[in-house]
């Protein structure tokens, strides 16, 4: 474990590749935003695209942006901008709908593909995927299974009855990363097809889905892509499956001919097959500029800085703060470890509402995890310095103990 | 038929009550906008509010927003304002997802509550609700069938083996009025269940969903809800049906504890059960906006001008451009007539585009069809005198003959 000082940081952010990045975005003054990997915050060119689209598009040009202004593209060339950040090529990927309502498609999509009834997924996950799968299953009938898994037996619940492996690739409490390369080739060799859920590493990890032949992923665009809240997730599907794996939301989007005003459905036989109806265009517009700013960095730089920023982060806080009743729950080794550091505490949420006071902005996850996002395009090594520095003071003395910071809101 | 001046047009606008309406919007100079029911224009206060979200709820606020700026109860919060259009209840509308999915979700919820099979449509509508029942249908199983239906033949096709039947209100194309009452009541009378699309009804057609005891309906609010292109759709269940109907497209904001992350889904006992996922909040908020006009005014009153609307361009275009080869589609009983006029042209497509080349901003729907909606909170009654007048103008001088009107675009 090095010994840092706040120098060594200012040394680190010196070196950064990735320093000026920062100035891409509108932090807020004296904010150390641990908590990307839940909203992204603003892409300082979000403001002129919002109101370029509320002024001309919307405004001025009305129904004929959808030609002009090339409303009916977005989804596809966001999800080629997607595809780049992801390991897929272009024409793989489409930026549509919510997370969860694209796991739907493609769980219902890969289902179609295969008699078999058994679907692995992971049961501490956030659980919107099992939601979703539930509800698929239950209308398809009662001879369907979920093999929930954890980390420990994901591979050996992986076998020939399994239909589909269904995963979160980093998971949302603990950080702890699953072998894509690994659980994908098992799968494959299973005769299952593999769906993987990347909400908490597009943007974050070196994710290479076609080098690992992964068969469907989808994932959303408002963390660690700086989409905008709530802004719309994504689907990729391999090319192999085009035409074949068809997904059962079939609007006009995703017909062949979608101005033919057909009386019946007829499939997309690209990827646009996925989408369903009207798109929310100021969301999805917004969202393109989170996604142009990747597309100057490489992804390589951006994983190689989050394991150096989360790897500062634990060893300042068990160096500063090891008194204080913090226990790691993400990995220790960095490989294996997703962008983000969370610790058990007994006070969790009184604890992570006095940082926030303090403008140490992280999150908490009942029953007692605190979380930390480190987000490589605009947290610096200082950042993560001056976030322990208020994180002692405020463990020294005791402020997380004020009544005030016990009150919970609905949405915690 | 009367024979009516440009004055008598000014004079009714002096009467009109609901001519102050037009400050709130956004109206390009010179332009007369009768595409209201693909795309509403902007509310002015549109872009205060979009500001607002990106500057101080993104930018500023961040994750915290989703308590101090209500971001999660948006749905709920937008719903209980649309209730009050089509006349619903609080509690029993959200807004969310696209009106398609929508539609997925209560059409699912409804075949759940009864054994039939059969579901009567209209298949000359707007085809992605066609589409969606057959993505459903088909993932459901063979013995489901649909059974198309035509305005004049719908009544017969309702009988005892009819599952639900579900309309679109106003067709796309011809501006006809189902009689959502006698529909309803004879659906109810044969143990049917009622579903109501209103995309081009709502904030256009006095809409009165509880006195006609539907059961569900989706609709848009990009249209006369001057929403935002591609704003999100809603849904209404009637309150008889929370608890009982699930829809599948089960995500965590649908769950009855959504921050208990819950491995198991437990649908919520309320209208929430219609949620999916995370929603685009951009977007949404904006929606607001256009909602929030509608409350200062009487939907009977919007009614009643959009009905003088449309009757006085169908006389004006009879007296004036009779002699064109303009052929009425849309009904010629103003009781029966949604809020837009449709002709018959055999060259509708240039004539349109030449239309919009002299700012009277129509829509062409394959393969002849010249569409005209009529927004009555921003379209006067001189602007449709003038409309005519440009229109005369284009076809005396043969200006749509011009062959730069006949280059289609990708998005006709």
């Amino acid at each position: 474990m090095n010994h840092y000082t706040r120098n060594d940081c200012e040394q680190l952010d010196q070196q950064d590749p990735l320093a000026a990045m920062r100035d891409a975005f509108a932090i807020p003054e004296g904010m150390i935003y641990l908590d990307g990997n839940s909203l992204g915050v603003r892409p300082k060119a979000a403001k002129e695209r919002a109101l370029q689209v509320i002024e001309q598009e919307w405004g001025t040009d009305l129904i004929k942006s959808w030609n002009t202004a090339g409303w009916f593209e977005l989804p596809y060339k966001l999800g080629d901008k997607v595809a780049q950040i992801i390991g897929a090529d272009a024409g793989e990927v489409v930026v549509t709908d919510s997370t969860g309502i694209n796991l739907y498609k493609v769980l219902a999509a890969a289902l179609t593909l295969t008699e078999r009834k058994v679907i692995v997924m992971n049961g501490s996950n956030f659980p919107t995927d099992n939601y979703m799968a539930q509800g698929l299953l239950q209308q398809l009938g009662s001879d369907y299974e979920i093999r929930f898994a954890e980390h420990d037996n994901i591979m050996q619940a992986i076998d020939e009855d399994v239909a589909v492996v269904c995963l979160t690739h980093v998971h949302y409490k603990t950080g702890e990363v699953f072998d894509m390369a690994a659980v994908t080739a098992k799968a494959e060799q299973c005769g299952a097809i593999s769906i993987w859920d990347l909400c908490h590493s597009a943007g974050a990890m070196d994710v290479q889905l076609n080098a690992c032949n992964a068969d469907f992923a989808v994932g959303c665009t408002y963390k660690y892509l700086n989409g905008g809240p709530g802004s719309p997730g994504f689907i990729f599907a391999a090319k192999r499956h085009h035409g074949k794996a068809l997904q059962p939301l079939t609007g006009w989007w995703g017909h062949a001919a979608p101005f033919a005003f057909e009386r019946d459905y007829r499939p997309a036989e690209n990827i646009g097959q996925m989408l369903s109806g009207t798109q929310p265009i100021l969301s999805l517009a917004v969202t393109e500029v989170g996604l142009d700013i990747f597309l100057q960095v490489d992804i390589k730089q951006i994983r190689e800085k989050s394991q150096k920023l989360t790897q500062l982060f634990i060893d300042l806080m068990e160096q500063r703060c090891g008194q204080y009743g913090f226990t790691l729950v993400s990995p220790r080794d960095a490989s294996i470890r997703g962008s983000q550091v969370s610790f058990n505490h007994e006070h969790g949420y009184p604890v992570m509402q006095a940082m926030i006071s303090r403008d140490v902005v992280g999150d908490f996850r009942a029953p007692k995890n605190v979380r930390f996002g480190f987000t490589p395009l605009y947290i610096s090594y200082v950042d993560v310095w001056d976030a322990v520095d208020r994180i002692v003071d405020i463990m020294e003395t005791n402020l997380w103990q004020q009544p005030e910071f016990n009150q919970r809101g609905a949405v915690t």
